[in-house]
C-alpha cells in the first residue's frame, strides 16, 4: 500500500514516566511483524475510555465499558489482524482468557486490563496464541519504542501516526502522548479506529473520563472517511500520575482547564491523522458550518456535506460544485432556508441569498481545491450553532481499496 | 455514456386516452435534441404528486407543492439540462413566467400547470429559451411518442426507462404508463429523479394522492444509489378519466384496490429501473430486513446497509463480506442484539447467533454474487418490523462519472 500523500512526518515522543512498552509476534495472520502491544502502567494509573456507538460491538469494547467505572488500569493489550468481533460467546470467552493471562503477569485484577483488536471481523480470537503473544510482550516490556508500538497496533494504515502535548499544571509540567490507528474502514474487514492516549499527570478518573467525552465531541466524533461506524471503535487514556502534581478531581481544580485544552488538542490531532490515512484520500476537508438553528443542527448538517459521495468526488476532481453542497445542506432533515444560504470555498464566498454570487470569479476557488487542503463554509443563516467536521475526498483509490480485493 | 449492464429493453406502451404529448428543442444546452416536454391533458383530468424533502427545493417543487391542492392538470412541462435549483428570485420568476405561457396555450389556470427540471444547479432557467420552447412543444401536441418524451426527459441518463401496467375497475380495463429519468445523481450538476404516471382511469385527486404516496412508500423511497437526495425529485400521477370508468373516489370504491395494486406495482418497476441506471453500477442489490421491532425501524436498518460504500464495494468485488453488513446493521442506531442476527446472501445463510454459521461453504455465494442481482437479507430477530430496499453496487464507474470530470 502507497503511503498517503497526506501523510505527516512521525513526531519526537518523550517518555511518559509509569508507562512500559513492548510488542510481539503472536501470529493473528501468516506475517512477520509485531501484533500484539502491551503496555504496562504504574500502580495507581487512572483511565477514561469512550467506544463505538454501533449496536453490534466486540468483545473487547464490552470488557473495556465494564471495566472502565473501576476508574484505575495496570495494563493495555492490543491485538492487531484480528477485531474477533461478531464471534459470539467464543469470541468473548477469547477476550476474557487473553484479560486473565494479562491480569495474571501483570498481577493486578482483570477489570484492570484494557483491550482492543483490530482485524478480520468474524474469526474468534485464537486464545493460544493470543496468550502465547501477551507473555512474550510481558517478558520484553519496556524494549519498543512509541513508533514500535504504533506500528504494532495498524493494520492496513499507510503510516503511523502519533502526537505529543505538554501542560502546565501549578508548577509541574505534565506530559500527553497518544498514538492511532485507523481510517475509517481501511481494508476489506479491517474496521477499527483505536486510539490510546497516556500522561503522567495526576487526574482522577471520573474527571479524565469527562474531560475524554468532551474532547471526543470535538475529535474523533467529528471524523468521517466513509460514514461507516466500526464494531470495534475505542479511544483510551491513561494517566499515571507519576508527574507528581496535585491531583485534578474536578473542573474546578487548578491546571485542569489547561490539561484539558492539552488533551482536547492532542485529540483533534489524532483524529487528523486519521482522515489524512483515509482510504485513497488525496485531499483533506474541513466543513465548517455556521449559522444553524442549534450546534446539534449543526453538527447533522456538517455531517451530512462530509458524507455525501457526490461532494467527495466533486474535492476529488478539483470541481467547485457548490449545488452539490447546496444538495447535502437539503438532504440534512435540518432547518435550512435556500435563500438566507451561503457557501464559501476556500474563504471565496461562491453563493449567497438562494444564487451563485454576482460575478462569481471561479479561478481563485480553482486554486484553493488544487491544493491538499480544502475548506468548505456554510452559513445557514438562521442561528448561532457551529460545527466543524474533518473528511477526505471520494477517489479511485477507495474503490481499488474495498472492492478490487478479495478478503 | 455506456448503457449500464443492468439495461432493460424499452416496453412497448399504449396510448392514454386523454393524453397529447410532444417535445421541442428550447436549446437550454448547446446540443441537438429535445429538451422540452409537453404533457397536455383533457378536461377532467385529477393529479397526485410527491416531492423531494430537500430543505432547498427547486422553484418547480415548490410550484408543484402550491398546485396539487387544486387536484387537477391541464399540463405537464419538463426542462432537462437546467434544473433551476438554487437560482434565488429570478429561478421562481423564471418558473412563473413559464408556466404562464403554457397556461396561456392550453387555457387553463397556472394552477393547472405542472413543471419540473433536472439539470445544471444555480443557473436561471433562460425564459425566453423556456417560453419558445412550450411554444413549439404546443404547436406539435400530438407528435411525440413515449420514447421520445422519455428520452427528451432524460439527461445523462444510460437507457431510456417506462414501464405499464393495466387494472380492471369494475367491467372496465385502464392503462397506467409510466416514464422516469435519474439514477440519484447521474453525473455533475445532474441530479434529479423526475418520474411521471398518466392513467385513464377516472379517479378523485385525493384518493390519487393517497394512493401514490402509498406506492411511494414501497417503491421510490425504497431505492437509493448513493444516498444524496436530490433538490428536485418529483413524481406525479395524472388521472384523464378517459376510460369511463365510475370514479374511484374512496379506498372502498369497487376496483380502488386493484387499481392501487397496479399504480404502486408500476412505481415499483420504475423505481428499480432508476436503480438500474445508477451512477456505475454492475450489479442490483436487493436488501430485506426482517425481524426489526418496527417497520420504521427496518425501514432504518435496510437503508443502512443499501447506503454503506463498504457494502457496496463488496458487492462490486464480488466479495461475501458479511462483517460489512453486521458493521452497517449496527451503526443504523436501531434496536439489534448482536447474538439474534441472522444474514443471508442469494438465500444461503451465512451468520447466525453472532456468529459465522458452523461449517460455512462460501461457494454457493460467491456464486450468487458472481451475478447481476444479489440479494441480502438479514434478521434482527427482535420483532416483526420488515422493509425492502433496492439499491446498486459502488464501482470505479461512480467515481469517474462524479470526479473525473470538470463541471
Amino acid at each position: 500500500m502507497e503511503i498517503s500523500p497526506l501523510a505527516r512526518a512521525f513526531p519526537d515522543l518523550p517518555e511518559v514516566a509509569g508507562v512500559t512498552r513492548a510488542t510481539a509476534n503472536a501470529g493473528y495472520k501468516d506475517w512477520v511483524r509485531a501484533d500484539v502491544t502491551m503496555l504496562a502502567f504504574a500502580p495507581g494509573t487512572t483511565v477514561a475510555g469512550v467506544t463505538t456507538r454501533s449496536k453490534c460491538p466486540s468483545p473487547e469494547v464490552l470488557h473495556c465499558r465494564q471495566a472502565l467505572p473501576g476508574g484505575t488500569a495496570r495494563g493495555l493489550v492490543v491485538n492487531a489482524g484480528n477485531s474477533n468481533a461478531f464471534t459470539g460467546l467464543r469470541g468473548a470467552e477469547a477476550n476474557a482468557i487473553q484479560v486473565a493471562e494479562a491480569a495474571r503477569l501483570l498481577d493486578c485484577a482483570p477489570n484492570e486490563i484494557f483491550t482492543a483488536s483490530t482485524g478480520v471481523i468474524g474469526v474468534p480470537l485464537p486464545t493460544d496464541k493470543a496468550c502465547e503473544g501477551v507473555r512474550l510482550a510481558h517478558a520484553r516490556l519496556g524494549s519498543a519504542s512509541w513508533l514500535d508500538v504504533t506500528k504494532a497496533i495498524g493494520t492496513t494504515d499507510t503510516f503511523p501516526k502519533a502526537a505529543v502535548r505538554e501542560a502546565m499544571i501549578g508548577s509541574t509540567r505534565v506530559k500527553l502522548v497518544g498514538f492511532i490507528k485507523g481510517s475509517g474502514m481501511i481494508a476489506p474487514d479491517m474496521a477499527t479506529m483505536l486510539g490510546f492516549i497516556v500522561t503522567d499527570a495526576k487526574v482522577s478518573a471520573p474527571l479524565l473520563q469527562q474531560i475524554l467525552e468532551s474532547a471526543n465531541r470535538r475529535s474523533f466524533s467529528c471524523i468521517t472517511v466513509d460514514g461507516d461506524t466500526s464494531t470495534s471503535d475505542t479511544v483510551l487514556a491513561f494517566a499515571t500520575g507519576a508527574a507528581g502534581n496535585a491531583e485534578l478531581q474536578t473542573p474546578d481544580s487548578s491546571g485542569a482547564d489547561a490539561f484539558a485544552a492539552a488533551l482536547a488538542d492532542l485529540c483533534r490531532e489524532l483524529a487528523q491523522l486519521v482522515v489524512r490515512d483515509g482510504e485513497g484520500a488525496s485531499r483533506f476537508i474541513e466543513v465548517r458550518v455556521s449559522g444553524a438553528v442549534s450546534d446539534e443542527s449543526a453538527q447533522q448538517i456538517a455531517r451530512s456535506i462530509a458524507n455525501s459521495p457526490l461532494v467527495k468526488t466533486a474535492i476529488a476532481g478539483g470541481d467547485a460544485n457548490w449545488g452539490r453542497v447546496v444538495m447535502a445542506v437539503g438532504k440534512a432533515g435540518e432547518p435550512a432556508e435556500r435563500d438566507l444560504l451561503s457557501i464559501r470555498f476556500g474563504g471565496v464566498e461562491v453563493a449567497a441569498r438562494g444564487a451563485v454570487v454576482p460575478d462569481y470569479d471561479e479561478a481563485p476557488v480553482t486554486r484553493h481545491l488544487a491544493g491538499q487542503d480544502v475548506d468548505i463554509s456554510v452559513d445557514i443563516g438562521l442561528g448561532d450553532g457551529r460545527a466543524i467536521m474533518w473528511t477526505c475526498d471520494l477517489t479511485h483509490g477507495y474503490i481499488s481499496i474495498n472492492a478490487d480485493y478479495r478478503s
